[in-house]
């Protein structure tokens, strides 16, 4: 049975980012489960989240935060699934304090991460991991790429029939 | 009775700088226990030692940590005493990461944080904070800032004395 | 009799953030004094504030401060009570200068340093360092996490319940 | 057939950072690749590398790059394989320049970015991946996280034993 | 014949910014082709392009994007043309993710870096570069600098006539 | 005679910031020139400026720019006058480029700078320093003081009496 | 009489590095005090020597600090002589902590910053500053650039005859 | 004839690294001058050297400074020439002041920027823009680009035929 995705967050605040995770895996036709569970405030949840995953049926877990970003490593020490982490944009230092909390992590404990704000491209990183053991997804993966690259050429069309000065003014 | 101090890292490599607040506290007559738990490798031990800390006889907990730095503010949510952060100098980003990790801790969950290798100061702060309790560690206090002062002022009175190249080529 | 927390802050137009701090302590049941003092224009009355904050009934200080910010540093050099300093978003360089400011004290005089902006934290700090001599505080802050942990969980059963799309049209 | 994990660097000179990699997958039994090809200098070999690296038997790459770091991401556009990025740390901007070139990646093409120079923990991540294809490594994993956790144990056994003292003197 | 600049972006989102460059190389009588071509997403067409530009009469290359910018690298490791890159501002790290990616390149292939969003310094670079086998074009962009230097005498000497105030209000 | 203050900057999109130095001055009665000045457009005519400033009256210089701030550097590099450099917010680094553009000047050719957009405290400090050579300016500027600690006290007198909402509310 | 130049520093560590300013204003026939006295330690006693430096025959004083760098302001806020701030290299944050703490003061207390470690380029400010009241120090300050120019010119001089290579095996 | 290159630096401190420009002109064949000579201490022999460089016989002009590094802008200012800067590593922010300070050139003066320390590439730069006008030199390029590539192979060949363990012994 294909597996699932488990999209973890720490206050739902972070929901309307972490959606694009969802969007991207649900374009690649994965299961999903959005789960609000912080780090700090329900730890114990939060790592039994973690401890189940894999009996659950998950088979990689993205985990965004802002700020002191550390849901994605207390995720990660609790599991031997891939775990992806997005650092998410906000207060003064802007993502770059959820990027450092996210990506140094220590020997022993690796997270996978990805741009600040990127919960697009951690769904499409699932995805190409969850592929691994799906070939059917690896395929659909090759077609998505296929897609991309068909819309850049596109817009570049457009840009050689019209000129810059008409593609502005759309 | 008096209340102890929980010193914790996560790391054996941590001990060295750590250890100044252990020495810090000694000079105030504060006993210590200093214990290496990582939030990443034994998150359950960590998490124990948290939660037990306040029945255990302690007042404040001082955590330090690297890189993308959690200990502080995994111990912070499993208790309510105050649970001071030493973020430690290390890696590429050189502890500004680990600051970045400890000090921008989201509403709810405080760490009170120290300088980069600050830990002298952390053992300062925890006895300024079991002072609240304890008067006659209030007046150590009082006495160790005399101390400080004195030392500056000694220091200024020799430089007066014997001048500049002669301070410098001691 | 249960101590006062003394709020401090250089300018008004700080005052919006640090009153976070005075409403953390008032869930508390703690009574706080919020003054406006700067430590550049005032110095005289900043530091006789904090000589005399002890002899005065606190138990801690909060002084939050933007740019370069001195004033918990100031502050903390004139008591040895506990001063908790709050780094205060505002300028070109955005708090990362406040920051730095407040949290690299040096050695003999700690400042304990919380988020950028992050005057609530300051509060519940306070709280938890009072605690230390006053044990129906700390049930009262059990109690608060308690909360806290009830309103992440009740945040994450309504997405179970009603899913992303619904939660974010709300 | 189990799967190997291809290890690529644009010079020799990230070699011995890039081999904590290796090591780590020796490790758990897993075959691994390891390739000098530049992104700049033979970009068409580094790419060809890529495309054929699913049908040469790769579950996953690993990329390192120091510097404008864009090996890993010049990986990704070519195979929907997971890839995984590897800043190392050098010149005058010390890893930062290579985390942010390897992590920022634009909507479309992830890569699995872990800390600066932590190569060994990219090795972990891909025994991560390829385990979701391969129960054996699966409890492979699992026995290896119990030794990390077993490691740290025994070091603050030794500690309570002997007291920090002895144990830095070591 | 004159040579033309080849001005290239990986997404349609910067095309505004680029146009600058576009717009200052039209000021000079400089020829120029706007291709949209992703160092990503379409690998393989924008590697001919570089490859096959000085055949097609193209003396300079500028290429934009933002930020893990690759663009201007992966042009330049496929031709010997000059290639200027132009860093474009944007996401949570603001343009200094991009700066890094471009300017930080290794040894043997160098990128001509202008300022975050400095496009319309880049086309004036490309000018000058080109201007090495113009001398028409050299003349006009001395004829260029005298109009700058006009530009800006004017602006003084009406602040000299009509005052700070009155020049504020306009 | 009294001696005059030269205000500088390179375009007249700097003036609304660079005029509160006028203002500064002008409360402190002192006469300013305000001029506009590039050093990359115009740089003769910048340096001819800087070279006859002392002849012509002036007793310090303020040049004020943004971005790769060089005018207050290159202005020093033509006077022994006191120069005084203001970097300028603005662009994708926000101002911090022009802080270290202006601050980190090569042994030998000071430049006395201020914070980022702090043009007002320039001017102080230009009166500060014409004040070593005019006592009555000297006493202007203890009166500036008192009245800056005037206006902080009546601001914390009136929170005292109407409390924070009240105060907030205004 | 001719006026002095004060001194100060919080710590004997910054010793080495303040004196350069010492030295400069000595090669300037100069006179100068240098005391140490921290921000932190004792604030009464910096206070005092910042209160009274210019009754004491100072007309401009130099402070310089590392880490969260006080003292230049607290000193500014009791002096309306000019006071020229010196951040210290030093910790985790290599003096950019200081750099932000002494040049980004709020409105009305300048503080006239020169570069990190830049104690030599502090004393050349001074002497600019006093030279506004003093013609002969003026003019031994055009002798001393008329020198710094000639060291160069006879550094390239001798570089056009013995080239490159002779010149760096020297 | 073929045009020569220009090779400033404003200190024999920074000749080192310059030379590295030097030394790839040199292997393609090309003439260039180095000259010592200041934006801050000789301001007008610098800029008699960017004015009269084109007539000079010079078709690109490279200039490299550390700290505020304002001589690539100020040689850009006076000259049409392409002008290639060279931020130098050096000081507390170890060459970022640099960076900024070259690559952050405002509208209408470029200067093109190549990596901290990046003098080699920097080099390699100026003959690509030179080879527009000189096929022979456009030829050699592609020889260079072609040695680049075979020694980033041979390395690899060398690595598959004697492994990682041996190689790294070597």
């Amino acid at each position: 049975m294909a597996k699932k995705v488990l999209i973890l967050m720490g206050s739902d605040s972070d929901l309307k980012i972490m959606n694009d995770a969802a969007k991207a895996l649900a374009a690649l036709e994965i299961e999903t489960e959005v789960r609000i569970s912080s780090a700090h405030r329900v730890p114990d949840k939060t790592m039994k989240l973690a401890h189940e995953a894999k009996a659950n049926g998950f088979g990689a877990i993205i985990a965004g935060a802002g700020l002191a970003a550390h849901l994605p490593g207390v995720v990660a020490a609790c599991t031997t699934l891939p775990v992806i982490g997005v650092p998410i944009q906000g207060g003064a230092i802007n993502g770059i304090d959820a990027l450092y909390a996210i990506v140094q992590m220590p020997k022993g404990i690796p997270v996978a991460t990805v741009a600040v704000n990127g919960a697009y491209n951690a769904g499409l990183l699932a995805a190409q991991i969850l592929a691994g053991a799906d070939e059917a997804l690896a395929e659909r993966l090759v077609t998505f790429r296929e897609n991309l690259a068909a819309e850049v050429n596109a817009k570049d069309d457009k840009l050689q029939e019209i000129g810059v000065e008409a593609y502005l003014s759309k």
